[in-house]
């Protein structure tokens, strides 16, 4: 499996100049909603390397990875190997999920609540397939205030064994349950291989934590939570998934089922982009946690938990971007449209600019978020290629010819090149109107677009060999199933394809022969290489 | 200085039933927007102890506090001494706090990201004051993924360094700046003495981070944001604050200035509310953040931080709180009003429960946080004082007799007995507007009642024997003060009050003698015991 240390200079090849040139710029994500005038530095008149300085993504999946994070200024990397520093074009593709999931969970009866973030040591123990998971990428701390600790102490990896500790004091009586909470947290996992968003020493997410009185409830929140993690993804973030079971051998340390859901990158591999938790009683065994049912019998609590974190935003990138950078999703687009006045010579810019001004006033009146980049001392060009990159998805285009013909050009991002421009009248209401239609349209067309390349990018096969050369092109292989975990094993170790998931949505004509055994098989899996 | 450790159980002596059964009710606090119709545990039909067995305030302060923040449910004790688990109730409080302060910040330029929490332990030691503030109370990591660390890792106390550490990198000339971002995000400090709230090892906070190219604009910026924190406290959370600059001995590690914004809490002492740090160019020296100005000359940044923390919610507690309990502020009230039929034989019920049923949606419609309890199994009396110790603004009372009559009772928490009472109609547009009402009331006489009592708390002293006489009745002594960090001391060691701002408020009169050395003073100065 490819991977880049996060400290490997990517980005030497392209030079000082680009880097610190674009570094620059990242002084300038101010008001994300307002409109702003923003200067860039004079040396910056012409990218460098590709368009924009991005390696294309034909050319090298990974590097373009990167190339993105960095240029796009979505993330950093922080002085310890493997964490990262969130910039603020990415934190609002995070603030678009935060907000998006925090009112479907309140919606939907949660509540925020939030625990400690240091766990002793003993706790991680308690629950024995869950220390077997996570033991190994526990960060450790020994002191605290100049002293030796005790017991050391563990930075929560996940919260289960916190939250079980409060919940058995909690939880009393049937009238206490069902119990639904949520925490937005940071989480620290000491991964070797990191990758900015999508595996990171210290992530940001929210974990779901619920108690039930019986075991069907407890199923039901498990699915509900999956489908707004569904909702999510593919209203939201224009990212088709496909929701199923992971296998057990895939399954969350300590859960009974995990459900999740399965994102197509664009080099075909599956990113895992949220999953839930059937913890059964695993956890409310190991740190007794009961409740007096109506007949005065003490049971032991059914759990389910629950996360999606801040490698969404890493989805978002491998999903839509091209080679011409990011493309957001106008849901999550921090500018939806950006005005780039094009002024050819001096005695232009009264007109023109007055024009901007209005249409953009206009725009954000109607709660669409603008910005105005009408830096002279850059040409229309390299403003272009500017905003391409950092993903936003409409441009307007107007220049003195427009202000006296009345309308002006409105590029699509999802649509490079001519067939992506139109002309837009400046009558102010039929301005907003069509470029509310356009951010429409285009969340539209992102959405079936990537659902097009993944839906290309799927062989049924029935056969050991056709997921082999499957997974070798590069693509996802679905069929029928009825291996063990030792099964997928033989799979992981020959092709590292890992089995996705179990989809929700199963074909017709089941059973049908194992690929692997040749036992009868009554549902397909996914196998893929993953993120 | 009185204080408990989060350990102590100071509700033992409250016996078992009490906790367990309030504890019970904990599992309730689901949709904070929505018409919840909550059931409560039968074995709590009566409040053992104070009402609602609370400790009267005029008691014992330090365990009516404890009293509140557990039996009005909002936090709890983390397994891990000096830490604690937010809950739902509490957790609204902050993201009241939350969502004002990140308004304001975005309305005045600043951007949303998010630092790593692991810091090297070198840059701790860059900056000379900083480390001598921070070094004690640490919390170091030494172990990750099952090995000892070449270098260990700080979890931060507060992110100057490791801000630093990417400004460095990020800015280069004066185009970059300013640059104005935020965090919102947890902190660890190793405090030995801990209560919920006011002092814990791990707290939630927003940290702004900001770098200018000049010193002025770095001054008018920490005292914007100090304006911003008025605004929160005055106008959201009702409470009086006395903005002003703290000494040099009082002032951050690290910072040039130090700006504060002090409340007086119920028991006279002072709360150090939030603050702003003009940090000059102290860490951009540690850190060399430079920048090329516009001549071309290369230049230390000068910088500004500040912060507000979850200490808000100890400070709603402590300034608005009285022996009943809790009492919100309505802005922040994760339920506004609470609706309560009083059904005094059976077939009342339907006419009743329809028009709470049709008052409420009408409330909620209205965007009022509204919340019905029907529970049959309580008294109304019970149910009183439940919701009088929750803090909830409002009471609305209704039984058969009111539906006949056209009209309800309305009770104003923070107006105890007959004279909170009020009848209201029961047309659905007076009522609601009846209730807006209220609720505009409700908030201006709470922050009216706190400064009341600040003023009549705060002694205008002279003398050393004038200011030891007012500290130890409790209150606060604002005398002329010309002293050095050595005098402060003085003071400090022989009544545990410390200088806690030179207020920006200054009266007339001025220089007078110090109040301690007698050297003409130009200002005067609030010394009070404090949390």
């Amino acid at each position: 499996m490819s991977c880049f240390s996060f400290r490997n200079g990517a980005h030497s090849r392209l030079g000082c100049l680009l880097i610190r040139g674009l570094r620059r710029q990242s002084a300038h994500c101010r008001p994300l909603n307002g409109t702003v005038w923003i200067a860039r530095p004079d040396s910056l008149q012409k990218p460098v390397g590709g368009k924009a300085g991005v390696t294309p993504k034909s050319e090298d999946f990974n590097r373009w990875y990167l190339d993105v994070v960095k240029f796009g200024e979505l993330a950093d990397y922080g002085p310890v190997r493997g964490t990262m520093v969130i910039r603020p074009w990415g934190y609002s593709l995070w603030e678009s999920i935060q907000q998006y999931l925090d009112r479907r969970f309140k919606e939907t009866g949660h509540s925020n609540a939030y625990f400690p973030m240091l766990i002793p040591r003993s706790f991680v123990d308690k629950e024995a397939s869950h220390v077997e998971g996570f033991a190994p990428e526990l960060a450790i701390v020994t002191q605290g205030g100049g002293k030796e600790l005790e017991e050391p102490l563990v930075i929560r990896p996940t919260s289960e064994t916190m939250v079980n500790h409060m919940f058995s004091q909690w939880i009393q009586g049937y009238r206490d349950l069902p119990l639904l909470l949520n925490q937005w947290a940071n989480v620290v996992r000491w991964e070797l291989r990191t990758r900015p968003f999508l595996r990171t020493l210290e992530f940001l997410w929210q974990e779901g934590h619920c108690a039930f009185a019986t075991a069907e409830e407890a199923e039901k929140e498990a699915r509900d939570m999956l489908d707004i993690y569904v909702e999510c993804a593919t209203q939201v973030a224009a990212m088709p998934v496909v929701p199923g079971r992971k296998s057990a051998a895939e399954s969350f340390a300590g859960a009974v089922s995990t459900y999740t859901i399965e994102a197509m990158m664009s080099d075909g591999r599956a990113l895992q982009a949220g999953t839930s938790h059937n913890l059964g009683q695993n956890f409310a065994k190991a740190f007794d946690t009961t409740f007096l049912d109506s007949n005065g019998e003490r049971k032991f609590v059914h759990q389910v938990s629950f996360g999606m974190s801040t490698r969404m935003i890493g989805g978002v990138i491998g999903v839509h971007g091209d080679d011409n950078g990011l493309q957001l999703p106008p849901l999550m687009a921090p500018v939806q449209v950006v005005f780039v006045p094009i002024l050819k010579k001096d005695g232009d810019e009264a007109g023109v600019m007055e024009a901007v001004s209005q249409l953009a006033a206009a725009a954000q009146a109607a709660g669409i978020r603008t910005k105005v980049d009408a830096d002279p001392n850059k040409s229309p060009g390299f403003r272009f290629n500017y905003w391409e990159l950092k993903g936003v998805p409409l441009r307007v285009e107007l220049g003195p010819r427009d202000v006296e013909q009345g309308s002006c050009i409105v590029a699509r991002r999802d649509r490079p090149g001519k067939e992506g421009k139109s002309n837009l009248s400046m009558d102010e209401k039929e301005f907003v109107a069509g470029i509310q239609q356009a951010l429409q349209d285009v969340q539209a067309n992102m959405y079936t677009a990537a659902m097009d390349f993944r839906e290309a990018n799927i062989v049924d096969v029935e056969s050991y060999e056709q997921l082999q050369a499957a997974v070798a092109a590069g693509k996802w292989a679905r069929g029928p199933w009825a291996g063990s975990s030792k099964d997928e094993n033989i799979i992981k170790e020959a092709t590292s394809a890992t089995l996705r998931c179990i989809p929700f949505e199963q074909p017709e004509g089941l059973p049908k022969p194992c690929l692997l055994t040749g036992a009868a098989a009554s549902e397909v899996a996914i196998f893929a290489k993953a993120y």
